[in-house]
């Protein structure tokens, strides 16, 4: 056994020490001359430029429709331009709330009122500016409520269950949630299904404040002030402007009325401090919080309700504001009509350093690069799109209205999009597209780690294999040849292209040690990015490396480096992941409800505290995985016949429009029509934001959310929407016959 | 399935219905015989009398060697003779500790001086009383020390491991350890074993605190103030008095110099409260503490060293004392010179309300009620013995030093040991020598949980089947015909009749639902007792009609209800444990090996922190557990056989004496002349307190410590010895051939 690792590890080190030679999707002629490329375009990275775009574009508060944020977008332009790319603004007219009042106070047992401010710091230049938006959610509903508070843990579906088992109801009542586990959306809405009349959201110490390491401006973590804004839009249901779905914000569109968009929240919620959070969760009585829902404040956490009641006012402006796209194109020079996209939000919730400006100003330097190839007479095959978007904060506004815009135009010619955001110190992340899979193993062996000087593909191995937590999930990792990617969920600006359109994604970043309390706090600021976050902005250059260097290979690929085998088997993999999760939902449910008919969680459960009984649970069905078990038969045998048509193809030597055309629209195939079961604008059948997680990814969507919410008849249905894609997309790959 | 699970729960609600009328090991007539006494002894239980035992034994501090210490011996001796029984003191003459001075302040970067002091409360009545011992840890070494600070945790051998990694060292410092997951006198031991000088422990909320509960008064769990005095001798080497280890402590035995005792502490220790810790933890400066080193103060958890330096100084009157054991016996009618022993302790650190006079009043409530039956004309076939020890919190004194003193009589005489402690409202534990499994289980079927009306062992069960993580799990529950008895570590009186004499043990109490954060601190009390431990002391009749029924049963039963296929299906699982322990010991250390052979810990480390790589360890070895597989084969023959001689005897009716005799003295031959290495006073071979856990057992010992120690020749030096006193029981077992 010893004697393996020993050869494993030899293998590794021999591959990363040869100097990459060979691309997939290039011939040799074109490998070297794509190879002589790169090694110009990172040679014009600069980590002093990005460390200057970065305090350039954060200077100031630049928000959607404020001053700052069409000062961004312009200066943005500038850039575009003067790198000599062909570079414009496409504006939305968008909707956009405001506060205009904002009050939350207790009025029993002690009164006490929340301060809902962030104080400026002495050693934080850009925390006392003018212009910055007040703590809030974007998107609560406009409200004027009073009620008995009751602490709901993170606020999601499973705490409810928990509250049930308590005994404890929201109905009529204000709800207190700690950020984090969820996409903040989830806790309002989850709380309105509840019953509850209005939601507050704070941010414990145990989750990214002093629990974690010293606040700022000692350390990097959330200190007693800070509060994170956000946006609570039902954004599973779909992204972007509330007011015009499916289509984009242009000046003529039809809107909805604001009273019909069914994304606005229904309850007024407001993000508070823990400095603010702390009276109130001190004067909660009842039922003592579970182990699990303790947070890091000097408090026993109680779960109410009782005598602590609660004033809750919010206001907003409801104001309709101009949205910056800033586009910038390199023309193509065999295939224009296929454009490589590659976007980063511009638009901010304060200053906003890190998000997005970490990852906008490594953009704006592969640009820059970019322009300095096409100096030297170079130009890529395919088209390249810069995206600078708009809105992002607020619900992926900007990315969402040009997908839904140009929708036809994406469909046809988008080959991928290439995604980026918040960038910092640490491990390259890439989630994406599963036929991209090979793919990004060359590049991320392609390119070095900035601190270690291995490559990143090296490093994130190692960080895996020390992590894996046993003996086989360390073999399985140093035997896995290609990277995996996961799977994309939501939060930002990939959904309108992935989960609408059906076109192949990537999303990248640089993460993992840059310890963080300042996320869309007026502390995610110049001063505090370059303290804690990447302090040489080396990990600028890297990003710019990976990413440009993914913008490259695509749009100047022989034959598109895609494969579908990869993606074949990680969709097996989910396939056996619902089945599984039936069987135990059915084990389970069964050995649960008996144990409830037996009195078993009577007797189990302390006498004194008279609680109830868990309720019974319908029985899970014997479920019919078959039609999915077909498709994926159909898939298998289709993908395996499609890789050697393209290692013939990539041999030739001969131009392979059709097949490229097939490869990148292929997973336009794996979109339903109808969407999923109510929220038909997310038509991939695949990958979908989890209806209750918010960012995180549900893969099989359809299927496993059925399960999860034990609807066995939208299951069956499910099941054949599934099979029918899959089934669609491996009939459309399959080669024709010979 | 479904069905399966309601068949297995009518099987057990109808065993639990039933009227109890077959007990194993008794003929019909005698069991006819034995049920009609054990009403009789039950209906003689009170819970006022055992509520008002409790308020009067602990209505004074009564340490060891101190006039209520005295005054609660004389108390119980006064009350066995009430009841009838033939009651002494049995007196030693012991070593122990008290404090002289107590000094701990922080001497930089700004000054601290701790309080080192309980404060009485007026919601506690005995709170404030004279003739409390300070807060201390009994065998401290006397010490004036002066170092740096570092936090190590819960200062067990694997924080020190982590403490390496980051590349801090605590030689010549003093540590600061929290309460828990460990014996307290592991923490200091380990901390000299690394070259500190000194060590502080503290209570921190997390563990026993406001995390989990509100704090006494208005809850049960610790205050800002509160201090958890207790013992650290190295109890592990031998418990009992330090200087006459092997031997009785009377008043001429042969004593060691106190300053050639192996088990008395070489650093100074000092237990205190959060109050006095918060100032010391908030100065530490250095790395930020691992996620699961942090507790539930309101700072960052940092580890040192640094500025934050400390003084402390501890000076004790090592003293000789008086130790009171009462023991009092009732006289077996037919087998004099067999005993049932039952005992508990009866000192405490202050009142000691729930620890030990809850165990105590119940054990006395039981004798009570054999007093009864003795008036109504019953005797025991059996002799029974109560044992009320002193001195069992400084070190299990008065148990260690009557079980030494007593030695060769008692594994003649000694049919088992029944043992009782602290005791509180919830759910009933056993622990004990496994061939009693079946023995256990009649008696937990036919004893009525008092709170829910079913037995205790439904109530336990519906708890593990409740609690239980898995669907399989959860079968594997169902499916268990007997309890599963916990095997014996350490931490009250049984140590010297099981580990040392190889007499069969039982160490019985409830509790689950008496949270605590009372113990060893003055706020032991009855009116916290009262309180939150076991409201209306319902839980002391439970008690004393299980530890009564389990001695009446043994005392009086035809052939000694000991099974030993149990106790071989038991070994044979601590057989495959260290077997597998090994297993994945080698697989492990090849791959980390690996691992750090070619830098990926290096790579994975945030190369701003500039951590050490982990060190190689030794690999390990191919082991042959071949002597031990062979043994257990054995064994499994020979209980087999005997099961069969016990059936037939059973059902004889004829007298059993050489059975009986050779049933209860069997479990002294897995006792090795040799001990365990380098703690020869440990002599069973099966069940041992942990070196480094304290408290918690170690099974197959020998063999267990050597492979996590990494001592491969004294892995197989252990193997031999455990197969040898495995194959002695199984020689001994086998019937006579035919």
């Amino acid at each position: 056994m010893k004697k393996t690792f020993t050869l494993a590890f030899l293998s590794i080190a021999a591959f990363a020490q040869a100097q990459q030679t060979t691309i997939s999707g290039f011939s040799s002629a074109s490998a070297e001359k794509e190879l002589q490329y790169e090694k110009q375009f990172d040679q014009s990275l600069s980590a002093k430029r990005i460390g200057e775009t970065i305090k350039q574009l954060s200077a100031y508060p630049h928000h959607l429709g404020s001053p700052g944020g069409k000062a961004v977008a312009d200066a943005i332009l500038a850039k575009y331009k003067s790198y000599g790319l062909d570079a414009h603004i496409e504006t939305y007219n968008v909707l956009f709330p405001t506060p205009k009042t904002r009050v939350l106070e207790m009025t029993g047992p002690t009164p006490y009122t929340a301060i809902l401010k962030e104080p400026a710091l002495a050693e934080d230049a850009t925390s006392g500016q003018d212009g910055q938006l007040p703590t809030y959610n974007a998107w609560s509903a406009d409200g004027d409520v009073t009620g008995q508070l009751v602490f709901v843990n993170y606020g999601l579906p499973d705490d409810y269950d928990q509250l049930q088992k308590m005994g404890v109801d929201v109905k009529g009542k204000i709800v207190i949630a700690k950020y984090g586990r969820s996409w903040r959306g989830i806790k309002p809405k989850v709380a309105y299904e509840h019953g509850a009349i209005g939601c507050i959201i704070y941010s414990d110490p145990k989750d990214d404040g002093f629990t974690q390491g010293d606040v700022y401006p000692k350390g990097a973590y959330k200190g007693e002030y800070g509060v994170q804004r956000g946006s609570v839009l039902d954004m599973v249901i779909y992204p972007g402007d509330p007011l015009t779905p499916y289509v984009g914000a242009t000046k003529d569109a039809k809107r909805l009325d604001r009273s019909e968009a069914p994304t606005i929240l229904k309850i007024p919620v407001l993000p508070i401090s823990y400095h603010d959070a702390l009276p109130f969760l001190t004067a909660l009585e009842g039922q003592v919080a579970p182990a699990d829902w303790r947070g890091g404040l000097p408090i026993t956490y109680h779960i109410g309700p009782g005598k602590t009641t609660v004033h809750l006012k919010l206001t907003f402006n409801w104001d309709m504001v101009p949205c910056y796209d800033v586009i910038a194109k390199i023309k193509g020079s065999k295939y224009p009509d296929e454009w490589v996209l590659r976007g980063n939000h511009h638009d901010a919730w304060v200053n906003g350093a890190s998000d997005p400006i970490s990852g906008q100003s490594a953009m704006l330097d592969e640009a820059k690069a970019m322009g300095d190839l096409l100096k030297t007479g170079w130009k890529p095959k395919r088209t390249i799109v810069f995206c600078s978007w708009d809105g992002e904060e607020p619900s992926l506004i900007g990315s969402t209205e040009y997908a839904e815009d140009h929708a036809k135009e994406l469909q046809q010619k988008a080959v991928v999009y290439i995604n980026s955001d918040s960038n910092g110190r640490g491990f390259l992340g890439a989630e994406g597209s599963h036929a991209l899979e090979g793919f990004m193993t060359e590049i991320e062996q392609a390119v070095t780690d900035p601190q270690t000087k291995v490559s990143v593909y090296e490093r994130a191995k190692a960080r895996d294999l020390v992590n894996a937590s046993s003996v086989k999930a360390k073999k399985e990792i140093m035997d896995r040849k290609n990277v995996r990617l996961g799977a994309l969920g939501s939060g930002s600006d990939y959904s309108g292209f992935l989960q609408h359109l059906g076109i192949t994604t990537l999303d990248l970043g640089f993460g993992g040690e840059d310890p963080s309390g300042d996320y869309h706090s007026i502390y995610d600021s110049y001063d505090s990015y370059s303290r804690f976050k990447d302090h040489d902005f080396e990990y600028g250059p890297a990003l710019a490396s990976v990413a440009g260097r993914a913008t490259l290979r695509m749009a100047n690929a022989d034959v598109l480096p895609f494969d579908f085998r990869s993606l074949y088997s990680t969709i097996a993999k989910y396939g056996s992941e619902v089945k599984e999760l039936a069987d135990q939902m059915r084990e389970s449910t069964a050995m649960n409800n008996s144990l409830i008919k037996s009195n078993q969680f009577g007797l189990s459960y302390d006498p004194d505290k008279h609680l109830p009984q868990p309720e019974i649970k319908s029985e899970v069905p014997t479920i019919d995985f078959g039609p999915l078990t077909s498709a994926l038969e159909s898939l298998k045998q289709s993908t395996d016949k499609l890789s050697t048509e393209w290692e013939q193809a990539a041999q030739s030597g001969k131009d392979q429009d059709a097949l490229n055309q097939k490869l990148y629209r292929a997973e336009q195939q794996l979109l339903s029509a109808e969407g999923l079961p109510r929220r038909p604008w997310f038509k991939h059948t695949i990958y979908a934001p989890g209806f209750y997680t918010g960012y995180g990814v549900k893969t099989l969507p359809g299927i496993r959310e059925s399960i999860e919410q034990r609807n066995w008849i939208e299951l069956k249905q499910q099941i054949d929407v599934a099979a029918k894609s899959i089934t669609q997309l491996a009939t459309y790959l399959s080669p024709p016959a010979p």
